[in-house]
């Protein structure tokens, strides 16, 4: 099976077992999320599913939901989300994730924080042992910090890489660059967030630790679905 | 002594003590640190001090420096900064700080991130016992993540404030809105800040812990020079 039919049939299923009618979501932003948004609007437009509004986490996602008559609402709109459906970069056993390849995850973020659960819909390329095995961590910055930001990730052990798309520096929603962080150790990432989260001018970080309650990732077996294991007592 | 008198005094008392020439500086915003370019803007031209240049962290102080023909240089352009001269709304005895009250305060971290030493100066007013004893936490936050923000600030004990300039609410630089934050115990003001630095959408607070090493405080009985104590064995 292809990677776009993969990533439609973890965004298929994840509409199917996790979205009820007359909930208000989170819609994430990428190639699996559109999938997602995908088989929504088909369950919408079916009636097999009625009277649902999401807010979406980018200028791309609202973009589609118009395409796709998907009603959407701001955050104020919304107040508490019921569930927000999202794509990730890499996901480890314990349903942490790295986010922000896709370049948006500081709204992601704010709305996954706005929502009672967070799923994830990705392929099963995804699916790492422990974080940072695969992807970097995107890391955004206001423009004005740049200098700064990267010499004192560079003091915390990172590897700073101002992200380029078609020559230029990438330019988030909010008008801010993105740094790929890259490391040798990435051994507690609760501890390596909360140092990243403190350097002046990172608007956003792509760790989103103790967000995800279930995660469906297709493999070429079938979609698998990961729930977060629960906490040692 | 009126309160603008006081402000001038310790201005001029910071300039004088800790600017030499050849310096690169960051240049605060508010109204005491004006009266620091001031200052500065003087030496200049008497000759006293040469070949300074510095880095604005507001429009407003750029426009300043811009009536007053100081030098302005980028981040970029100014690589590590020897010395940032900044305001404060709180400084206690450790020279930890509370700032923002102008709305400045992303870029004041920023640029006292780039300085190898950070003075603050500050009229007698300004000095407390322990942060938040008077001036609420400001806290800058996307205009998306708003009504989120709100409620996870809630979440941690805050009591959170949209600042509203001229019935409007305020607009930062970076075009964010600041959230005055208020709470009964302020104990352990590391923790406070790494709390809210990890909420989704915040970009900055108003804590600058560890940042000043020395003060200039305008006193009715003159400038007292404040240094930060050296840290206990």
């Amino acid at each position: 099976m292809s990677l776009e039919a993969l990533k439609a049939e973890a965004g298929t299923a994840a509409v199917d077992r996790f979205v009820r009618s007359g909930m208000r979501l989170g819609l994430g932003t990428g190639s699996t999320a559109e999938k997602m948004l995908d088989a929504l609007a088909e369950r919408l437009a079916s009636g097999a599913l009625a009277d649902v509004a999401g807010v979406p986490t980018s200028a791309a996602t609202a973009a589609r939901c118009g395409e796709l008559g998907i009603p959407v609402l701001t955050l104020e709109e919304a107040g508490e989300l019921d569930l927000a459906i999202d794509g990730a970069d890499e996901i480890d056993p314990q349903l942490d994730l790295i986010k922000g390849l896709g370049g948006a995850h500081l709204r992601e973020k704010v709305v996954a924080a706005a929502a009672r659960q967070m799923v994830v819909v990705a392929d099963e390329s995804k699916v790492v042992s422990r974080l940072g095995e695969r992807a970097p961590l995107p890391v955004e910055v206001i423009p004005f910090a740049l200098p700064v930001a990267e010499r004192l990730l560079r003091g915390l052990g990172w590897e700073p890489e101002l992200r380029i798309d078609g020559g230029r520096p990438f330019q988030t929603d909010e008008g801010n660059r993105i740094l790929h962080c890259r490391r040798e150790e990435w051994v507690d990432p609760q501890a390596l967030a909360a140092d990243v989260s403190q350097v002046p001018g990172v608007v956003a970080h792509g760790f989103f630790l103790g967000f995800a309650s279930a995660a469906a990732v297709a493999t070429r077996e079938g979609v698998r679905m990961l729930e977060r294991p629960t906490a040692a007592p």
